[in-house]
């Protein structure tokens, strides 16, 4: 039982798996700016790394990851401004992924888990999953959705005084900054350039949003606030800890679930 | 300048509004249980009332209330399973947004304010605010769009010491609880029973969903957390503080953008 | 069983309403121009008030009404060049009664009335109401669906006399007139500016349609016939003869189909 | 200026007629049960026909029918439960319409008439114009669309009393009767069986509609009211009254039109 | 069993057809250009006259033609950019194949056949055709749908020969051509002006697309080929070959579906 | 000009390839079975190097590859009956596209490539091409697209000899076979397992399709013809022969496009 990824498994792979009553995760991400030191794959791989360090440790095939994800917004992700950010409609989105998901289920999947790393894709993914729960119930009564729209709610107070040292400003602008830049310093060193790290911040983020966009809302760099106090080390704290968080989330889950039928 | 109300105004008094450099506010609410002791209609109701007093001093009109919202999460409403709640999928709710500003355009708005109270209705609105604007900006480069999902994103320290007694739960849970008991209990006393409202919580609020919803993770009074607590003075110092922080939002931003052009 | 107004009942009030077999209503309306003695929610506040009258008297609970409506019509309605008039597209429509009438079976509900006062709905209604049967015909099979896209069809001949003084000019034109102007002076007297009523008349009213829309087949007030003859007692006749039809048929109706079943 | 179909002409010929100043005309109509002695065409083929004898006197080309209508309603056209009725969604006519007349602007045409002879067609058929008039405004200004959903408002008179003798009731009813009958043998002789034909009429007919379908407001036949009084010399009467009516509106608005711009 | 358009068959002839186990099948075409010579129906015409041939020989219905087709390419069909090509979006030919083919499935139709004459349509009608049966597999489980994009995937090789005489082009490029051209001679000479008929060919017909459409991978007359060596006799000896080919394909697979069961 | 992947570079770096002059491959594969002996990822991963290979020779950007595609069918891709074939609807597929080149559109690209290898997408992708140049096309009249729906029409015959050594079945066909096992070997080998190829066959291969999918028309490996005359060696030659073409026509047409503005 080696292959974790759908992609590179043949049908007869994924059919054994199901046999063996495995589920499958799909991951779902965004191609978002990411300031100036890191891709505009950061949502779509943080979000597949850890659908595959998760599925490793829960019995689950990750699928492949829905790279494009809804419309990047200035307070969080620095929003439609920017050239490179290349999003869909909500509704297209949430077209995806419901018909992936009904693909498992034909498959034979019966543990389905929807592991998002991009806020903006929030409701548009469980109002896929509620759609297909709907349209399947009828013919698969037995199917379970785990839908995690953000990857944790909250980090140890430990871990935020460790990498925050203090200057946590909120997640939604935890945009390509401490937090973002750590974990990928962690799983995708190369892929940063941790050179062009700055700290940015824009005149002031409101907790609403304007159309169209204000530059004062937003900053240049596309990193919402402190980039350069990210490291490595910070990276596999956080990492771990929401790895852990997930993997212990999703056992229990289906565990209970199995029980109750 | 007496009416607010663009129900109860004639067309000519809109036409009139718009002639004077007047602006709209669109309240999105939902139908959706809140509890024992509060009506369905919680979450449209505030958004109207809170969407009146905010025109009242920032020069809006306020249009006809979207009172189906997207559909309830268990862990910030309860979910799809309560009878009553009454909910669209998030492409329609996009479509009905689109629509109406598309007519306060074509109206001869320029200032348009969306205004939520409906947790589950974020993003789907951004969405369709985002389309709008896609599909109009050619033929009315002047629009202004402020587009506010969550009426509010934090409270004053003693505020939230006074109205929550050192038992805040975050934001979420805090359906039909405290906070919004306390605003009905100001705002439309007659339609709260608060002899029936009571404390109640879930076995656990998971920051995932689930589909179908297991018991667990919801409460059987709908109910989130401590309804008990709740009382109209709270309300009242809450409302207030929300309200003036929106009107002066509405009114400085507008501002801005007008400086700009 | 005191309240009528799904918006104003708790959950649990819905939930032994239909444990007690009542059945639902669904008022439709408009927000469109009627003349510059009318509100804009003239269709969305009849529709919602005749269906609380029927509702009274016929077992069902009122939902919140669908306040925005299909497009305005020049024949019938004015047409969307007026301000104010604020439309939706058809498929929009449709789908938010789809949506609607779908949770309404979800609650329970198998005896569920459309209730329309805007002409421009016709259809669209009939529509949602069909796919709705077709998607859930397999897991409900013993829902009835009653669509009144038109409250009366005709009233009696002495009635007719009486309010229109042998002017009568056909139901389409009958648009912001007489017949509307007095109903609206007996149910919302308060939303009635009668000084502002006056008589108008299109240069003639085709039986199709033209778009863009001439000037010639509309007009300037928006009143399309005579609204200087109306009356709060002309109001009250039709209003009660429209109202008692509707109970019985509804009453009718409901109680064949069960005996069938 | 032989040619008047579109489906036989050449693409250079279309053109030639666009560079002469031509319109088109769509016929639209439904594949609709039309009683034990007219067959299924009977909506597409009179709407084809009016269509052509209009074009004929108004220098309009007659495109290829939309054969395939919205749903059937019982109190108009039997109702959903006959088989051969094939209909199709509200969405679905609302599209084909709209991209086949985006095509006619795009070959060139100006003056396009949508020509409908199916009551439940309505509204969607405005719904694509609006939709299409929002969408091509821009970038062609000069486009004119006639919208006829009802080949007729009313007949003259004589010729009413001449064709019902007396025993009108009412044009919903109308349907695979008298009326429809008589035209049909003028027109189509060859396709009516009127040995077939036979007088029939519901237990009622109501002014609202019902799902599922009760067999007391529809009949067995599918023919709703008095088929055998039908002749071919009423169906000539009232053919090149409706004609004559439909071409001096289209050469009227037409040119009004022009002398406007 | 006389008739076989169920255009001209009553309600109750093809509830007969039904219940005699006929099966059904829908020819799909478009309105496209087909040089100076040919109408732009041929792709509609020829899809149901073939239809209609093979019916005759398979105990099938003919339903009414779905005369608008997809888009036309430059490399098939000469392109978008000539007038009279009146083609509809890929979404909306997928709509009404599905819409009337579940009314085919209300109707009692079990073998339903789905044949196409418009290269563009391919893939459009196989999403309608999978849709269709994942909606209905649960209420009507014995459906069986034959679904021919391409009226033959190739021709004997002296029939090849004796039509191309060694000029065979490749099918794509076969558009108002000599094949087309011979077929129509055949079957609809009345409608084929062969004095217009011309070779032409474009600078080169690339194995891709482009948009917008450059000049110089379509032709001036919408002929991307030889016409002038076609003939009747080949339109007859390939239409028979066709018809032949099909004919055994339609009577052979539904017997072994039967056999199946 | 070192990165190639959009996916991997900063939105710094697109929006210097914009201003460069560059253009952008967009890859369109599919999650489809390829027999027992290559991953599902195939038609994905080919598109995608593809892509990048002829991105490198003419100055395009490679966008994160489309890797869900639609509906597998039984002659073409072994259909859908296959556990881990993952597709989507055609409205889907045609949704993602027009997104992600809207956004590509508004981030500055003028040359557009849609790279394609999946046969049943076909249609759809020039449906979303189409599509978006119509909504585009006013603000941005300078956007050229070219779409690539097959990878290539026809391999030179000494090629065809060598590969297939004189066995070549049809394109169709040749799915998980010779063709796509040697390209495979070549640019992925670790992803082969070559000692599951095989050869199969189904019974026949009708050139038509039918649902639901008899087993006669595909096979039980899904590998639809011979794949053990696969080699490395075959496949670098195809390789380069087709991405040698494509080259040679991408910087063909965009040279020729920019002459002729």
């Amino acid at each position: 039982m080696g292959k974790r990824l759908m992609s590179e498994m043949t049908w007869m792979e994924v059919r054994d798996a199901v046999d063996m009553g495995e589920g499958v995760i799909l991951p779902i991400g965004a191609t978002e700016q990411h300031g100036p030191h890191m891709p505009l794959c950061t949502d779509a791989l943080l979000s597949e790394k850890m659908a595959l360090d998760v599925a490793k440790r829960s019995n689950l095939i990750v699928a492949p990851t829905v790279c494009y994800g809804f419309r990047s917004r200035p307070t969080t992700g620095g929003g439609q401004t920017f050239p490179g950010t290349t999003s869909v409609r909500g509704s297209t989105l949430t077209a995806i992924i419901m018909d992936v998901v009904k693909e498992f289920i034909r498959t034979g999947f019966r543990k389905i888990v929807l592991f998002n790393w991009h806020f903006e894709n929030t409701n548009f993914i469980y109002d896929a999953a509620y759609n297909v729960m709907e349209d399947t119930k009828q013919e698969y009564p037995d199917v379970k959705l785990l839908i995690i729209e953000t990857p944790f709610s909250k980090l140890k107070p430990e871990t935020m005084e460790y990498v925050f040292e203090g200057q946590f400003p909120g997640w939604g602008i935890e945009h390509a900054s401490i937090f973002e830049t750590s974990v990928m310093m962690y799983v995708a060193p190369n892929l940063v350039n941790f050179s062009k790290a700055k700290d940015d911040q824009a005149e002031y983020y409101p907790f609403y949003d304007m159309l169209p966009i204000p530059k004062r809302i937003t900053t240049e760099s596309g990193i919402l606030w402190k980039a350069t106090l990210a490291s490595k080390e910070k990276g596999e704290v956080v990492w771990k800890e929401i790895c852990e968080n997930l993997v212990n989330s999703v056992n229990m889950e289906f565990t209970r679930w199995e029980k109750e039928n």
